[in-house]
């Protein structure tokens, strides 16, 4: 396949190894014919490497991502006003959707003869890099935040990679780290590579619900590359003939720190950074996201929308989702069902319309010092005591 | 599909509502013909469903578990001292090997109208068990040691279930909760519709493997009601004519609470409950396990074994497993992969076999005290930092 990568915007192409945005200034991506390609026959079991036709990199490496669940899940389509589908990506060998990017850039960084691997992270992405390169015995390095929780940096550690934690703007070391010359092979969140790996998901969406097909598909959106990569999908598929209409994509984010939804709403063609307030979706909290521009151009393109939700829509869609559901997501993944409601609430969204939702990350990476409602019993009062909570 | 269970010792046979053990007071398991049974045509995006023939319950509830990761693990064959495949089961919907009995158990409470449903657990089961029962609406108690720790009731508290954490001997509680007439139906780690479901691994391992097969299977064990429902898997594929060498199973304890292990060392037909110290394996330390004489049949019965590992064994299987293999298992899991290590150095495993470890839970849902290993930069000193950690 093609090492060409290509500006969505300015048409100008480059070698993938050559340069990591476009002279622009826009981000690049693979170019991808796939006009012929057709739903695999290969199992799947291989996961995402069943769709190596279009992919990069065709050489599986550690636990292959994909091949998650997309669940009808009725119990909250009145919450969520529409017939909704959600795509549990929290099933992925790290609990959340960057595996599919990371098997991706790893797979290039071996099939390459790399030593080391690199990305700037919230979190989640540190964490997956950490475990692919740990599965292919790269070394690998980290970059976040300084005030990144420890408990994050904890999970991180486990696959040993070297963890640089970063005093200083985050827009700015995302964007020079691709500048570096150290050796280390940078695949930060929208690099070609990764949106390469993280279109698999809008595959896989379509080829599950096929011959059906979302209306809609709602995501949670930080730097722009996962939005980016579904956006490419939808082109790549229609591209094949595999799909009739294309869906709309709607991008949600946390209210505290929106500039791609601002952008949206004030008519914009360019997204500008924003100073961020808190928010419980830390994973999405970037207020400088280097592929904001492309995912706005991929909402309209396709006739959706960027908008914003309050934390605490988040944290009531977050309940709603373990407890009709049973999924336990965090906070940036129910950022996705809260947006979906408040899209079916503005009209954007029709009661009979199927909506995917993707679920990004597991709520199991995410502690809370909530109270636990329990209570204590003596093991010789059992039946006395749960008879008098079951009502007989 | 037959309501029938059997003992597997006496061969006496009930109505799955009438009785919960034999009059022998051993477990019971469902009859199961498999005679005609084949590898299905069915999508692997049905999980574990996909057997549907040879399961009491056909109908899906939540999301579906199982087509988890089945994984060559090369990296760590020295370390292990065979051809090391793992099944990772931490990717399944609650993050544990759990939620395939469960999703039986909770579809039989669907199917048959109940309303309640309960069960006994150290934290896994009860995670998983509220969250199938959130997606299928039902009410839902756990009985939990008193002792449990916090961090594991707030993730099933999300759930929203009825905790009840029981001051009292675990194994009493474990038989007195499926003895009581509160119309709450108990799905317990080793009732028959538990066990049919956790049987589905062995099925995915084989189907994920063949036309090769596993010479032996190595999983950790607790009540013994995951290990029977392997063996139990073995049998009917066995008798469905789709393997032809039935594998050796082998069952890992740690070392501070192993009365299997002890039965199987002292020669012993019945298994006794031990007075326990304590382990990092929290989820394993069943000192009274309900099905541990039938798990000591079933290694002996396979020519396998039950053996035990310590605790820094078991730490030591954690860190390889995270670093090499890039899966991040809780210490109850990492057992098996220590008792991989264990069986070979004995010579019980050979350097040529094909050993599939059952990784049975998630590391993301444990939190240790660790000291992360990270170094605090400034953004300006980001490119010399980098190399000097590079070395160039």
């Amino acid at each position: 396949m093609t090492r060409q990568v290509r500006c969505y915007d300015c048409a100008e192409t480059y070698g993938i190894d050559d340069r990591k945005r476009c002279t622009c200034g826009e981000p690049l991506w693979f170019e991808t014919d796939s006009s012929s390609f057709e739903w695999p026959d290969e199992e799947w079991t291989t996961g995402m490497w069943r769709y190596a036709d279009v992919l990069p990199v065709t050489d599986p490496v550690g636990v292959p991502p994909g091949t998650t669940p997309l669940v009808r899940a009725a119990r909250i389509d009145e919450y969520a006003g529409c017939r909704l589908h959600v795509k549990n990506e929290a099933q992925n060998p790290t609990g959340s959707f960057k595996d599919r990017g990371t098997a991706v850039g790893v797979g290039y960084a071996v099939q390459t003869d790399r030593d080391w691997i690199g990305t700037v992270s919230h979190g989640n992405m540190a964490l997956s890099t950490s475990a692919y390169a740990a599965s292919a015995g790269l070394e690998c390095a980290v970059f976040v935040p300084a005030d990144t929780p420890v408990e994050r940096l904890e999970l991180i550690d486990r696959h040993d990679p070297h963890i640089f934690r970063v005093e200083g703007d985050y827009g700015r070391l995302y964007a020079e780290t691709l500048a570096l010359e150290t050796g280390v092979w940078f695949i930060n969140s929208d690099t070609p590579l990764r949106v390469a790996g993280q279109k698999t998901v809008a595959y896989e969406i379509f080829e599950q619900l096929h011959p059906a097909e979302p209306d809609a598909l709602v995501l949670p959106i930080s730097s722009g590359g996962q939005a980016s990569a579904v956006w490419k999908a939808v082109r790549e598929l229609e591209s094949a003939g595999l799909i009739d209409d294309v869906p709309r994509l709607y991008f949600v984010q946390a209210a505290a720190c929106d500039p791609i939804a601002t952008a949206y709403r004030n008519g914009e063609s360019v997204v500008t950074p924003v100073v961020a307030d808190e928010t419980i979706a830390i994973s999405i909290a970037n207020s400088d996201p280097p592929s904001g521009t492309r995912a706005l151009v991929a909402a309209r393109d396709t006739g959706g929308t960027v908008i914003s939700v309050p934390d605490n829509e988040i944290r009531d869609a977050m309940a709603r989702v373990a407890t009709s559901v049973g999924t336990d997501v965090e906070p940036s993944s129910a950022v996705a069902v809260a947006g979906v409601r408040r899209l079916s609430r503005s009209g954007d969204v029709g009661a009979d319309d199927d909506v995917a939702a993707i679920l990004t990350g597991s709520g199991y990476k995410e502690r809370y010092d909530a109270e636990v409602d329990s209570r204590t019993i003596d093991l010789d009062d059992l039946e006395q005591d749960l008879a008098s909570v079951v009502g007989r």
